[in-house]
């Protein structure tokens, strides 16, 4: 990929000091994240729970996926930082995901939400809405999904309006990133086309995420998770010969990842 | 496989026109397939999700893999198609069954059945001829589940009348597939051994034919749907060097299979 | 790692003729499994499905996964091994346990516990205590895990007590694994720590050695499971690049183990 290559330099050497300070901060982050093994709980999706566990994993967290609600808090209360995605929202879920966030409250870590396809259901709206009163770090999702989740136009000034009006960082994904906790805002430019023909790439960056919430603050964490899964995806295509190379090619490549990549490679304003 | 590349020369060559209209035909509803990025929904078994999601991504499709009963009608209407696949059928999916077929057919979308072990399991049997009044597009099945649904041997003439008597096409895979709608008959002779290696991979194949059944008619769409998975097969196992690297370059294979992979290789009769 | 490969001539040649015999045995057992196909039924996590079924089929044996209780009953009668691994203990899969144990009970087949996490779950490790009435063959788990059900420290000396007091093989895994029925005892020292990178690697491992214990005594059973699986982790990563293709690469090495690689690379004493 030398188009993405040359294009790569530039950005970088007009970006900001304290941008180019946030991926040296993502690089040190994931450095500590290997040595501190933090753990993560996350109430995902039955298509995302292996590559979650795999990606936190590869990226030095320890995972746990337990979703029934009697032992949701066990597992929740021994953990760094909480993941709540909504799909295949079944009845075990629904019950054990406000003891997490109320376990996770009550120890003062931080947990995200993943509203994913709740422009898709209106029952998985309602239950969107009613978990942000649970106070979450971060809301990452996709355009269509912010728009339904906030009643307004994904675009920057709204997704500062709804970060600030509940107090959290929205990670708005696409082909460029978006992230905002209301007074600083970010654009991550790295990823490649083929992280979106993999079920769950977002679901399970989403985790990562929320593994670095648990270190730092919500922005810088948020940014962090995108940029760094943004490059290992950049890494990967460029030894992936399709989709299923690819997804084995990205985890080795987050696995690896080191500050030399990140600096060399990170493109965000 | 230098003997697999020297019989593939042959049938075709002797092929009736029909027939290599319809290998040209499946690649071409490839390609649309990658335009149109239909959507379908799947209500399939745990095993079986990542897989099926991740097929339908390379293949250009769109997956939805809700399985509660109060959200799946809000994904099946929004569909091009359904697939119900009986495994791992907890209590959420069999209620949510009989709703999703429903929207489907009050939608005019077309849906596929997979009755997955019902030769194992007396309930599931129940289950599938029970959903076999809600007029599935197509059944798909290996021989001894399609001897279990029918009652009958898995001969091409008890296929035929079965999918005379429901007005489907019967797709019956193996070694060997047998596709039927009655009238009609094909038989696809691609694959490779280590496709039966991977868990779910007739599950998935599945998927694409619900896809493929949103475009055309039952009986093109489920010989399509196999004859492209067998070739995608064909064309991984030459790469692989066991099923963990097989299951890679299938989906790497699907992503890429252009009309010339297709023409040459399709054994169809 | 010529490190790992120097190291491992010498144990083989020192260690005693009883266990070289079980490389030998534990690589007739593996070719054994390719020709018989012997069917394992598994009630386990969402995590661990897919690849605990891919494994099985890797390894020449037939997996079955259903978790609904109605259904279990048929599918355990019909397998010639159980597996109960308490991962995302569901109310289904709580109502399922109890039923499939009785049916395999009732029909003399062996059944295995992973009592996964019981450590971190209070209701999960009750359960995994009344597991043990059902008179497992083998309880497979790591260190925290044994101290939790077991009540005492991961010892040799506790594990024997242990192993003897419930007529059971523990089979205690980590960086070195240690099997014992309560009479013999083996350590196994074959791995690589990339195997600790990938989820369910643990619980995949566990059907393996439930396919065995259908064939062959439960301490030979857990032993040649554990020791083949180690093999195969050390053949894999001598050409991944990472924790992604490592899993691949595993699935190869396991489908392709003969008896000259584990009889030259078995660690056991």
């Amino acid at each position: 990929m030398p188009a993405e290559e040359s294009e790569m330099a530039e950005p970088q050497a007009a970006a900001p000091a304290p941008m180019d300070d946030l991926a040296i901060r993502a690089a040190h982050l994931l450095q500590r994240l290997r040595v501190e093994r933090r753990r993560v709980h996350a109430i995902t999706n039955g298509a995302a729970q292996v590559f979650t566990a795999n990606l936190l994993l590869a990226a030095g967290a320890t995972p746990s996926l337990t979703t029934s609600p009697d032992e949701v808090p066990a597992f929740a209360a021994r953990a760094d930082a909480l993941l709540i995605n909504l799909g295949t929202l079944d009845a075990e879920r629904r019950a054990a995901i406000p003891w997490a966030i109320a376990v996770a409250r009550a120890a003062h870590r931080p947990w995200v939400l993943d509203p994913v396809f709740v422009d898709l259901s209106p029952p998985r709206l309602d239950i969107a809405r009613l978990s942000l009163t649970g106070c979450p770090s971060v809301v990452r999702c996709n355009a269509t999904e912010f728009e339904a989740l906030a009643g307004a136009s994904a675009s920057l000034e709204s997704a500062r309006a709804f970060a600030r009006d509940h107090g959290l960082t929205v990670a708005l994904t696409g082909a460029r990133d978006l992230i905002t906790d209301g007074d600083h805002a970010a654009t991550v430019e790295n990823g490649h086309p083929l992280m979106a023909q993999i079920t769950a790439m977002g679901c399970a960056t989403t985790a990562l995420v929320a593994a670095f919430a648990s270190m730092i603050d919500a922005f810088t964490a948020a940014t962090a998770g995108l940029l760094l899964c943004g490059i290992a995806g950049e890494i990967a295509s460029e030894t992936a010969r399709g989709p299923g190379t690819f997804q084995a090619a990205f985890l080795d490549a987050l696995f690896s990842l080191d500050e030399a990549a990140v600096a060399g490679r990170a493109r965000i304003t």
